[in-house]
């Protein structure tokens, strides 16, 4: 009685019938299991998938396996703010199209998918839609005519341990792997009633103040969004202006190591993340940056949680100055890569070094070439590839292109301010 | 920290190194991801997997998709009181045998399976063995050289939705469907953190109390075995009664309806399971009573919790006889079959009766024909292909065999006593 108590209330908050969802072991599953399924269950179809380049590492990887097992995957771009087209996603579907992913808003940097639009065309084509909604459905319902959704507990303020999977009526699903008859053959296992209570019981509260908790934390946001570039130099803030989640903002600071300033406002009592290749076990820098195109280094995030006060964010403003410029002087005077002239070409070498060091030592020479003058920068940190063309466009410099060096890659910039 | 310090506790607690376990979302994750893993890493030795035949579902359901899928399995089958015969076990092994499963104890019956010995026959075989310890991991660790073992917090006292699995050193595993970077890429899914932490604590803390516990709930269960026989006319106690779990009991009453009796029970207010197929949703007897080849009418597993009180289990057994004999007198007078005289053969139409309605009627009949005379009856009722048999080795019958008839099938005793 629990558990379908639990089932009629997230049906309820998510906008569909509760025989339509079951709970899963977190967001990942859901979403694993509900890709695995809908690939399954529309193979005859063909075996294509869309998906959006900023997904959650949990669609990506299902990709990844998708691929790996004979199956295609279609990529789709955003723009500099983060955003898919609808027309340009609309543009991937193809006759052979099993599945198409796209989550209702992005993780990293808060921008908001078009999601209903995208809806639109899939259901003219005939092809499913799964929303992740993990990062929106504690604000509200997904709009438009989606086709499967999934979600995390955790995410909207729930306990860890639950994610919800919906899949309408009418969308063939095969459930892939081994099941038992629990969750209508979709999550096998025994289900974890209390954490699912809670799960359910806290969407329902969060949802109660969802509209009035939105309008604060989005000028909170807002405060930091507009105030950051005042109060820092160099300093990109990334994500959609408008079309975002409440609580999510990003930014980017050049010649920052974003690993040292997560260290500097730890130390300050802040609790941030960052996409900087610096701050990942695999050196590279997140996906969800790159695929944007925009700056990586000195990269942070900052999420409120609900609730979160603005002495907090006025706090954390004040103390963003000095953490930054304190990761900048520590990095501020490093020995110059070895400059060399050759003909009309100024070589920076920056092999060996990395994130933020190949941006720093481009800085530092650009102003030495002529206007219309080229510098090389030799580097083979796989952020210079991400954060070099970036720079130029913060700089207003012109990013000729990278051509492989006999170690590394060189970057090609050439002076035009 | 708070996940290496659990990861630690429980790696002392089964006997293996930390960085041989990972946490998965549930016991059930832990098997499907194991013999998934263990399955895919040993493709190029060959696709056969071993089982017994009285594994928990998750390791049968494993081995359904594994047939599915093109491999073969061999289910090895038990003795009466539910164990493996090592020699047996050994003998299933081939030399594209990939992996081999056994459980630690049984789920329902609690019969101890030879987990050492065939540990043994399986390395000395290069063949790993996955051990699923979920019944027994909170009494001790899982005695033998075996290669990989699973288990459920839940199962120990611990939370929902933690569950563990172990891969020793040297055995080679591929993890299965999309995987991230968390719990060595074998787990995939935000970690549980709180209910990992407490999964570890409650281990070592139970583990504390094991010995002094065990054999407490041991003299508990004793008693329930040695005197419901007394109690209650035509029951059938099953399960090893030496090598078992210390909290598990489990007994079948013939001439009762198994969903009727847990309501009576549960009236008094106690929880008991059964494997009646009336209790089912399949409507199929246990796989386990079935494997035993044992009575599976009116059973009833008794599982007494850590802490179970002495007054408890008197007062089960005080309401017991009363509970089976008020069941027994609601069907006491059924109208019977329809008898009818061919040749020397009295025929029993069950058709459309449920258990234990069938065996009601044999047992009713079966004095009115003379010693060496047959007895056929027709059920269309699943668990009667187990119940009838049984009957017959419990009164001292002659089970003659089965055969197709006209509508269901046709169960031919010869009275003999």
């Amino acid at each position: 009685m629990l558990l379908d108590a639990a089932r009629e209330a997230a049906a309820e908050a998510v906008g569909c019938r509760a025989d339509e969802l079951v709970f899963t072991s977190s967001g990942t599953r859901a979403v694993h299991a509900g890709v695995a399924g809908a690939l399954a269950g529309r193979r005859r179809v063909g075996r294509h998938l869309i998906v959006s380049a900023v997904e959650h590492s949990s669609v990506l990887h299902s990709a990844e396996v998708h691929e790996a097992d004979g199956g295609s995957v279609t990529q789709v771009p955003v723009d500099r703010g983060g955003a898919v087209d609808p027309a340009a996603y609309g543009d991937a579907l193809r006759g052979d199209t099993a599945l198409a992913c796209l989550q209702s808003a992005n993780h990293e940097v808060g921008t908001e998918q078009p999601v209903a639009a995208v809806a639109e065309l899939c259901r003219e084509a005939g092809v499913p839609l799964l929303v992740d909604a993990a990062q929106s459905l504690g604000w509200g319902p997904v709009e438009g005519d989606w086709s499967m959704l999934a979600a995390s507990a955790h995410k909207w303020g729930g306990p860890s341990g639950v994610g919800l999977l919906v899949v309408r009526k009418g969308v063939r699903f095969s459930a892939q792997g081994p099941v038992d008859e629990r969750e209508s053959g979709r999550a096998a296992g025994f289900e974890n009633i209390p954490a699912i209570v809670a799960a359910a019981a806290s969407l329902r509260a969060v949802r109660a103040e969802a509209a009035g908790e939105a309008a604060r934390l989005r000028e909170l946001t807002e405060r930091i969004r507009a105030r950051v570039p005042g109060l820092v130099p160099d300093v990109e803030v990334v994500g959609d202006p408008v079309r975002r989640l409440p609580g999510v903002v990003t930014f980017s600071c050049l010649y920052v190591d974003g690993e040292a300033l997560l260290h500097e406002l730890d130390r300050e009592g802040f609790s941030v993340s960052s996409g900087s290749s610096c701050t990942s076990s695999t050196l590279t820098p997140s996906h969800v940056l790159r695929a944007m195109g925009v700056l990586s280094e000195g990269n942070v995030r900052v999420s409120l949680p609900l609730g979160a006060a603005e002495e907090d964010v006025e706090r954390f403003l004040e103390v963003l100055p000095r953490a930054v410029a304190a990761v900048r002087d520590k990095l501020g005077a490093p020995v110059p890569g070895a400059v060399v002239r050759e003909a009309d070409v100024l070589v920076v070498d920056s092999l060996g070094k990395r994130c933020p060091i190949p941006v720093i030592e481009l800085a530092k020479v650009i102003g030495g070439v002529p206007v219309g003058g080229l510098v090389r920068v030799l580097s083979d940190d796989e952020a210079a590839r991400l954060d070099i063309p970036a720079w130029c466009e913060m700089r207003g410099q012109e990013y000729v292109g990278e051509e492989p060096a006999e170690k590394g890659t060189a970057y090609l910039v050439r002076r035009t301010a």
